[in-house]
């Protein structure tokens, strides 16, 4: 258990990118790793603050919730919150292609197809770790279909997370979760399988262990 | 009040429609006018099927449910279901563009934007709208953002439709709703504004008095 209580950011759920009034893209992330966290982050006696994209899920109501729809609107929350953090932890599936242009009205069926060009939105773990300041920490989430390990290992350096959890697409929208957890040199520290709150209750314990309390120690 | 019992078969909730195995498009139908429909339903003691998309709304529990996913699976599944029905009412939003190709393994980011062609899907109540059979009935729903009542128009005759109920935008994912009711004439038998219960109610008596009662007239 941590002596020292941290302030602890969470983004959690998916974001929406619109095409028109009416149709969007977005992913099933269903919010319940966000809320699996923020209770684990309140059992270790710290303070939550979660940016989430729409969801039915239930965050703890000792949680401070910020709803957010699109992945700039993540961003900006995220940002402005990690100010005043201690740590973030990325749990998020943000939409991260957007079109590049949204129709003002409803797009109407004409018989024939439809090209739209897509551009990549922000990143918002990647903002984050660039804008750490000394002992600040980032967790981030990667999730893969193919080549998981070595991915993980490439968006960790790319985002500048202290750890990364790696798991597949078999987590979203589902009450359990597989995943591996690696450090800052991509070396894998614990794998990880059951219910969601098992995995977060695991996590936690390791983000108190290797970033809360280390980050409270002087530097050597 | 009808005496003549019905087997009533409403389309309800979004549909998805997969870019890879996390990103897809959809809207934000939540399936609350399909649920008030299937409750007004069975108010007036007939039988109902409820055909839907993933939605967190709870159905009436004396309803069955036939969940499915892409427009694909919805029309499959109604058409199906429709053989043993008296009528249906198509409350769903199926998604009605889908990638022409969808990829295996998730989209990885290359900084790039990306460029997808996107087609229609089936439409749904058209297809059960040409499949009628003596005596059978079929009710819309027009969502537009413009010409809301020329284009409600248009879909009730391009979809053979015995009454068409026409909505914005402003009733995806709310609680109440705002619509007009066309008969097969285009002429506008009712407006109805209030909670989505209140609207189905009114919806259903139209529906019991014009369809269910007049298909067991004979006719003349």
């Amino acid at each position: 258990m941590s002596n020292k209580l941290a302030r602890i950011l969470i983004t959690s759920g998916p974001t929406r990118q619109y095409l028109d009034p009416v149709r969007y893209i977005t992913n099933a992330s269903s919010g319940r790793m966000g809320a699996a966290l923020a209770a684990a982050v309140l059992k270790l006696g710290h303070e939550v603050v979660i940016v989430s994209g729409p969801v039915a899920v239930e965050y703890p109501g000792a949680a401070t919730v910020i709803p957010v729809l699109t992945t700039d609107e993540m961003l900006l929350a995220a940002t402005e919150t990690f100010k005043t953090c201690d740590g973030a932890i990325g749990a998020a599936a943000p939409c991260d292609y957007m079109p590049r242009e949204i129709q003002t009205q409803k797009i109407s069926k004409t018989g024939k197809p439809l090209t739209i060009e897509l551009v990549e939105t922000a990143d918002v773990v990647a903002t984050l770790g660039q804008s750490k300041r000394d002992g600040q920490w980032v967790v981030g989430f990667a999730l893969e279909t193919e080549d998981r390990h070595f991915r993980a290992i490439v968006k960790l350096e790319r985002k500048h997370c202290d750890l990364m959890v790696s798991n597949g697409p078999a987590a979203i929208d589902a009450e359990t979760n597989e995943v591996e957890l690696l450090d800052s040199n991509g070396i894998v520290i614990e794998a990880i399988h059951g219910t969601k709150e098992h995995v977060a209750d695991r996590l936690l314990a390791q983000i108190d262990d290797r970033l809360i309390h280390q980050s409270s120690k002087p530097k050597t």
